[in-house]
């Protein structure tokens, strides 16, 4: 198992609190008899949104008359472990490092045995409506994110 | 099969011209190993869209300046044949019968082999935005859904 | 609000016990900026699921050594109030009456408010694995589903 | 525009001849307007299938009594412009390298203007079923994906 934005996996696994509960509907599931490979993406947005709510940044985003929305730039998921119907997943959320109008946010999902099933990463950035053009954070939204100075940029 | 909707269906069956053409996706596939039974509502919506397109309706609609949408009070389906991945479905669409400011439009999936796998029907309201009630068809709207003028009420 | 399946809506309302809470997720809305049209659909099928676990039924019929699985003859359902993103729903289940081989099962969604936003029927048969033809329930069977003699056929 | 698996836009551009045509669904868009980000998850599989399929892969794969079955080891999507209701695209695919066992398989999606609208790639391993660990590919499978004998290790 060689994923490229995990150096070590133990440590990497450590950074998480945050969860977001799913349960696997059976809509969800394909021929194969498993977890379709194109849902993790749907848990990590809803993932994504329950941490960006938390943190206080979904409240803006979702208010029309906001200046700026968040843009996903990017998405991944490394597969690691086959998923079953009506399996009872969290899936961890953290903001792995924080850039001038972008954050890189990082996932992973874990199964009843702890045992983790998919993780991903994905960049999103804070876009101005106006101009198309990222809108850098200010400082108490990089603050929002909670992660150690030295993978704060700028 | 005895269908609320259909009275004769083989003469229920020679109404349809129009239909749209789906490929059964992988995805849309479940643990069971055929389509799920949430996906021919995926199909109606998207066979209907392009039948009102075609008739001209749909243009207004998605029109954010336009002063009426259109609004999906209800919706069946009747499940007939099991569909697999892959297959290739027709899915027809009229308008079987025009109300003051709503139509019953009807659907029917059939396989390769013509043989229908599934049928439906769903009432569909033109609705005032502003007011949020029904907004009544014009004389030419009537005219556009292209039934007998004894399926049109009013 | 005629609803071909509701003859007194609020004594309708009383016979419901059983939910599955769902939250409304962001990729579940459409550009009309709610709930799409084909998601409680999929609400429905969970929330049913869920019931015939709690019943008892849903663990033979997910053992491929088992006779027989549930099939879906029919589904539909009627939208009563907008639906928007983030919205917790309770997706209510009860078995209306039974045949003999073939349950009408009842769906209502209702919102914080408790205001009924869509509510649906189908109609799911026990079909035989090798003959392809409704197995009938047995008498165990039937008394699972918890609903008055009157409302059990045969 | 810096994308990880793609050196030069252009020439990575010029590699790719098979494509998959879609057309966005409405059920596909979020309340943002545009192409839920989940949704180009689905049609790069589906892309990836039918391109399987022309390659002669597929059909075995399918069939319940093979050994082996197709795995996504992992999947990624980079967003480049956004995509809205109704709009055509052409999903293109590619064998970009072969491994022992594994593929590399990338994706172009480009809109009516040729415009590429999102990009992607994922590893696809074929697994024995017996001993769930990497079939190697047969010389023969190897020269269906058709490309360049530098870039297929072993």
């Amino acid at each position: 198992m060689r994923i490229p934005y995990i150096h070590d996996f133990e440590e990497w696994r450590t950074g998480f609190e945050f969860y977001y509960p799913v349960k696997v509907r059976f809509s969800e599931t394909d021929l194969f008899g498993h977890l379709n490979n194109t849902v993790p993406f749907i848990y990590f947005e809803q993932a994504r949104i329950e941490f960006l709510k938390q943190l206080g940044f979904m409240q803006n985003w979702l208010d029309p008359s906001n200046e700026s929305i968040p843009v996903v730039a990017n998405l991944q998921c490394d597969f690691l472990k086959q998923v079953f119907f009506d399996q009872e997943l969290r899936v961890y959320v953290k903001a792995a490092s924080v850039g001038n109008s972008s954050v890189d946010i990082h996932y992973m999902g874990v199964n009843a045995d702890h045992q983790p099933v998919f993780c991903g990463r994905g960049t999103m950035v804070q876009m101005a409506k106006k101009t198309g053009k990222g809108l850098p954070w200010t400082e108490e939204q990089k603050e929002l994110f909670g992660i150690p100075a030295a993978k704060i940029d700028g």
